[in-house]
C-alpha cells in the first residue's frame, strides 16, 4: 500500500522531501483498528513534526483521519468492521498520510452521519484540543446552564482550533470573545458564534476597554503565546485560568501569575495518548460528544480548503498553506470520494 | 492604643526600625470588626512585606489575628460583639500587630473552642494557603472518599504551610508525601501525618525510585521554586497540577509544561481579598471547616514557637527567626493570656 513518508526533518526552503512508498499493510492487534484512510486533515503539529528529528524512519504524518474500519485487534469492543469513523490518533504510531492505518479504539468515534468526509475530518484534532482545555483544563460544567456568566477570550478565533473552540464554548454556556484581524476572519469567527470578535493588531487591553468588557474567566491562546503572555494575565479574573497550545520561544516571569493568582496550562492533546493514561479514552467520549452536537446541527465543520488526492506534491502544498498562517478553518485532503 | 509600626522597607542587617506607636482606635464600617487583638503569629510575608516600599505609613504588619470583638460595622451579620475570632485578613489593610484591629467579617471565623490562643493564631494565614490550594486549584473533592487514590507531594512538610496543608490532605483522602531534612523535622511531619516523608537534600527523582513511588497528582511547593520547578514537572502525572507560594528569583521554560500537559499556579492567598471578588466569603468558609476539624480533634495545631509579649523588640526578634529558615511549624506572639 501506498505512504507518503520522510526520512529526515526539513524546512520548505529545502525542498519537498516527501516522498511516496509501498509498505506494508499492518495488522491489529489487540485495541487496534484497521482504517481505510479515506480524507486527512493538516494540522500545524504535522509542520513542526515534520521539522523535528526522525526517529523510526520512515515516517508518516497526518494527524486526523476519516475512514472505514477493514479489520479488529482481538480486544476491540466499541466498534465494528465495516464503521465509518473519524480520530486524531497519537503520535507515537505513524499518521494518516497512507492508505491504511492502525489507531487505538479508545481515541476514536463514529463520524458524523450528516457530514462528508471532508467536512469531517477537519474536526477531531481541534475538537479534541478544544474539548480538553475547556473541561479538563478550565473545568467548565457539562451542564451548559452551569457555566452560563463565565466567559472566554479565544486568541485567534478563526484558526481551526479556535473555530471549534468558539463553538463548544457557545453550546456550553459561556460569552466568547474571540480575536481576529482580517475582514475575512472576523466574518469567520462571527459565523463561528463569538458575541464579540476583536482586533487582535490593536492592544487588547485598550479593545477590552473600549467593548466595556470585564476581565474573563478564561484565556485559550492559539497564537504567539510570547507576544499575549502579560496581556492574558491582565484580561483575566483574579483566580482566572490561561491556557496556551503555543510554544514559547522565550522563557517567563512566572511571578506575574502571583497577584491575581492565576493558573497556567500548557494544554497537549496527545499528552493522554503518548503516556497511555487511564483515561485515554476520554478522546473517544470527547469525539461522541462533538458528533451528536454535529448531528444535531449545533456544530458546524469548519473545514475551508480542499487539495484533491494525497500525493507527494499535494502534502508540500498543503504544509506550504499551513506555514504561511494565512489559513481560515481547516484545510484537508481528500483521498476516496464518498 | 498601641502599635507596631515602621515607616520604611528595611532588611534585619540594618537594624531594627520597627517602633511602638501611639494611634487612634479606628471605628468599623459597613461589615468591618473591631477586634481586640489577643495573639499573633508571623509569617514569611510579613518579612517579605517588611522589605517593600511603605505607600501609606506607618505601616502595620501582621496577618494572623485571634482576639474579641469589641465593636461592629451597621452590616455586619455573621458575627457579634464578644465573640472570639480568628483570621488571616488582607495585606490593603493595617495588620494585626497593634491592640485593636479592623477586619472585613468575610474574611473571619469563630476561634475553635478547644485551642487556647496561641495554638489557635498558627492557623488562619497557613490554612487558608493550604485550603485554596487543595480545593480551588488542584480542585479535590470535599468528600473525601472521592481523593482516595489521588496523591500529593509537599516540598517542605514541615513549614508552617505545610503542616497544616498535611492535615487537611489526609483528612480529605490523599495520600501525602512531604519532604524535610533534619530528624527534627521528619519527626515533626510525620507527626502531621505525612505518609512518606523524603529527605530534599536528595534528588527527589531518586528518592521517589528508592520508595517505589508513583508519578504524584498534585505537587505543592513551599520552598524554593526555582530550585524545584524541573523536578515537580518530572514527578506529577500526565495532566497533573503544580501550585507554589514562593516568587521565583529566575524567569522559567514554560514548554516544560507541554509534554505531560502539566497546570502550574501561583497560589496568592490574598488574590481574594486583594481584589475583592464576589466569592471572598471563602475565606470565612474555609476557616469555619477547619475549625471544626480543629474542634472535633483531628487537626491538630502548628505552633512550635512563643514569644511572649509584641514590642518593637520582639516583634524584631521574630522576623529574625523566621528568616533564619529553621523555623518548624508557627511562630506566635502572645499579647493577653487567654
Amino acid at each position: 500500500m501506498k505512504a507518503i513518508v520522510a526520512d529526515r526533518a526539513f524546512s520548505l526552503e529545502e525542498g519537498n522531501h516527501f516522498y511516496e512508498l509501498d509498505i506494508d499493510t499492518p495488522q491489529p492487534q489487540d485495541k487496534e483498528l484497521l482504517v481505510r484512510v479515506e480524507a486527512i486533515s493538516v494540522n500545524p503539529v504535522d509542520t513542526k513534526i515534520r521539522q523535528s528529528p526522525v526517529q523510526n524512519g520512515p515516517r508518516i504524518l497526518g494527524y486526523d483521519c476519516v475512514g472505514t474500519i477493514e479489520a479488529i485487534g482481538d480486544n476491540v469492543t466499541l466498534f465494528d468492521i465495516g464503521d465509518t469513523v473519524y480520530y486524531s490518533g497519537s503520535p507515537d504510531c505513524q499518521g494518516s498520510n497512507q492508505e491504511y492505518q492502525l489507531v487505538n479504539e479508545q481515541l476514536v468515534a463514529l463520524k458524523p452521519q450528516n457530514l462528508s468526509n471532508i467536512e469531517a475530518v477537519g474536526i477531531p484534532l481541534t475538537a479534541l484540543t478544544a474539548s480538553e482545555t475547556l473541561f479538563d483544563v478550565f473545568g467548565i460544567s457539562h451542564i451548559a446552564e452551569d457555566n452560563v456568566g463565565k466567559s472566554i477570550l479565544i486568541i485567534n478565533g478563526a484558526g481551526g482550533v479556535g473555530s471549534i473552540a468558539t463553538q463548544i464554548a457557545k453550546q456550553y454556556g459561556l460569552y466568547v470573545i474571540t480575536t481576529a484581524s482580517r475582514d475575512a476572519t472576523v466574518e469567520w469567527s462571527q459565523q463561528m458564534g463569538a458575541d464579540v470578535v476583536l482586533n487582535h493588531k490593536e492592544d487588547l487591553r485598550a479593545a477590552f476597554k473600549s467593548h466595556e468588557l470585564a476581565e474573563v474567566d478564561f484565556v485559550f491562546c492559539t497564537f504567539s503565546t510570547d507576544m499575549y503572555y502579560e496581556v492574558m494575565i491582565d484580561l483575566v479574573k483574579p483566580r482566572g485560568k490561561i491556557a496556551t497550545i503555543v510554544a514559547f520561544n522565550d522563557k517567563q516571569d512566572l511571578n506575574l501569575l502571583k497577584n491575581k493568582s492565576v493558573t497556567f496550562t500548557h494544554e497537549y492533546m496527545y499528552s493522554r495518548p503518548l503516556h497511555k493514561t487511564d483515561d485515554m479514552i476520554m478522546h473517544h467520549r470527547y469525539l461522541n460528544d462533538v458528533t451528536a452536537n454535529l448531528e444535531a446541527g449545533i456544530y458546524q465543520p469548519t473545514t475551508n480548503k480542499v487539495i484533491e488526492g494525497l500525493t507527494a506534491e499535494s502534502l508540500y502544498t498543503a504544509h506550504e498553506l499551513l506555514e504561511s498562517n494565512q489559513m481560515i478553518g481547516k484545510l484537508v485532503i481528500n483521498l476516496i470520494n464518498d
